[in-house]
């Protein structure tokens, strides 16, 4: 699980022993930045137009400018997979901040972004796709602006880590008041029921995935509703189906919440429609967009 | 305004050239990490019992442990202090993240947490605090657990800028629905009205400044009310007297909010009465306390 050797930095490939930040970075004082984790499989890019156009809207939202464009930094990624010679199964973990400077809370004027990204080797999770996973629900406790992918990440650990501590692999997390369930610690989150998708819409409440997008799309191919509307902690238990989706865990069936067994206990007829129609689309299409 | 050439890092003292993160950092990857921003006059820490402590309690509210005591913390911060013969008025910035692992959201095992602090010359805010200084609100956007410092800064750094874009020191943060007047994006606010000072209660809703407990002691040892009560934005124009602290600011007074005048637009009787009481306080005790 070691990362590739070269990163790729300010826009140049370096070795990865040469990034060294000031101690006033920015990222590091204040989370003051955004990033994105995009998918290779055999060393193919999966959505990577998606995951530039959401950093890009990450970076507006949060009022900082870089100067490379879209294209440019798909162009970078490309080059940094290239001179690594990636052929497995992998993430890029690219981050910008708003740079190094004297700490202020206000943004310092006429400070360089800081941008690196690197490639990780990260196998697909086969087994847990089939046989689904365990999970728990959290009070949604993280900030109003949660369609940002910043770097603000405290709440989404604390609840993630409470899921692992309870032997369990994602937490759900609902509104204190409404118990509407937003998304997971780090993922989105499905509910079926009646051959019907619902999640959450889009809004600050949740990040919009990229994954989520292309369940939405294969959904719409396999002619399955797919409904935008929250549903609620209560609506879990009842459910024929629940899963969720992120570039590392893909189509994940959740079998049990809070220790209770969702239907049988199984992954669903729909979750493993979606599997098929998003590997196919995965494995297939994106070495066609190379 | 340039760090002292020493800084600590994990308990030593070294060159501030020699401390190099790796890229997988928790501070800078999830703001996994918790900081305190401590005050030194000519040389002498204030308050530095209080920070110590409350840097324990933000790092047991992330269920991270150190291998120092607070005494043993101190002990270092002194080193650092005398060994960078720091004379000036000064802010040491201490950070604590938990530490340099691959990349997941849940802790990782067997990690040693990073902990640095440095040095840097802060003046005092001498003028400021005569004139007073205007002000904005600003809907409070952080997360459910702000009685955290944590390094997960962004809400407070967007609020502060957009206070500084319209030529404003801070940004008074209010709650959306209830309009309550939390706190500053990095101050606590104080509104004096009849003589009696109105405050914010703890809870986690807001930091409990170390200069705010200072000041709720010093106006109770000068016989002034002091209300732990939240008021709304709506209270601020009738106020006869606001006023926001905080280790760099001091008992600064505000003197415009959005604009709108706060009386006669001078700093009021109470809030000259508590910048002596801090002055005394923080220069004559705090060099006895060395």
């Amino acid at each position: 699980m070691d990362i590739y050797p070269l990163i790729m930095s300010q826009g140049e490939l370096i070795n990865h022993k040469s990034l060294h930040f000031p101690i006033e970075e920015r990222g590091l004082q204040f989370g003051d930045g955004v990033y994105e984790v995009i998918r290779l499989y055999n060393g193919s890019f999966y959505l990577l137009k998606d995951h530039i156009d959401r950093l890009f809207r990450s970076l507006e939202a949060i009022k900082l400018t870089i100067a490379f464009s879209g294209d440019e930094l798909a162009s970078i990624l490309k080059s940094l997979v290239k001179e690594n010679k990636v052929a497995k199964d992998s993430i890029i973990y690219l981050q910008v901040t708003r740079g190094s400077a004297p700490r202020t809370h206000f943004f310092p004027e006429d400070v360089e972004p800081n941008m690196y990204a690197y490639v990780k080797p990260v196998p697909r999770p086969i087994d847990k796709i089939k046989t689904g996973v365990s999970t728990i629900t959290h009070i949604d406790e993280r900030w109003k602006n949660c369609h940002i992918k910043s770097l603000n990440l405290l709440p989404n650990i604390l609840a993630k880590q409470v899921a692992v501590e309870r032997g369990c692999f994602e937490a759900l997390l609902y509104g204190e008041e409404d118990k509407l369930i937003t998304e997971g610690s780090s993922s989105n989150i499905y509910l079926v029921k009646n051959k019907t998708i619902h999640t959450h819409p889009e809004s600050n409440a949740i990040l919009t995935g990229c994954v989520r997008n292309a369940v939405k799309r294969l959904a719409e191919n396999l002619n399955i509703p797919f409904v935008e509307r929250a549903f609620t902690t209560k609506d879990l238990v009842s459910a024929d189906e629940l899963f969720l989706t992120s570039s590392i865990s893909e189509v994940m069936p959740i079998v049990k919440v809070n220790g209770i067994q969702i239907n049988d206990g199984k992954r669903g007829a729909i979750s493993k429609r979606l599997q098929e129609a998003y590997e196919e689309d995965a494995l297939i299409t994106s070495l066609k967009k190379q």
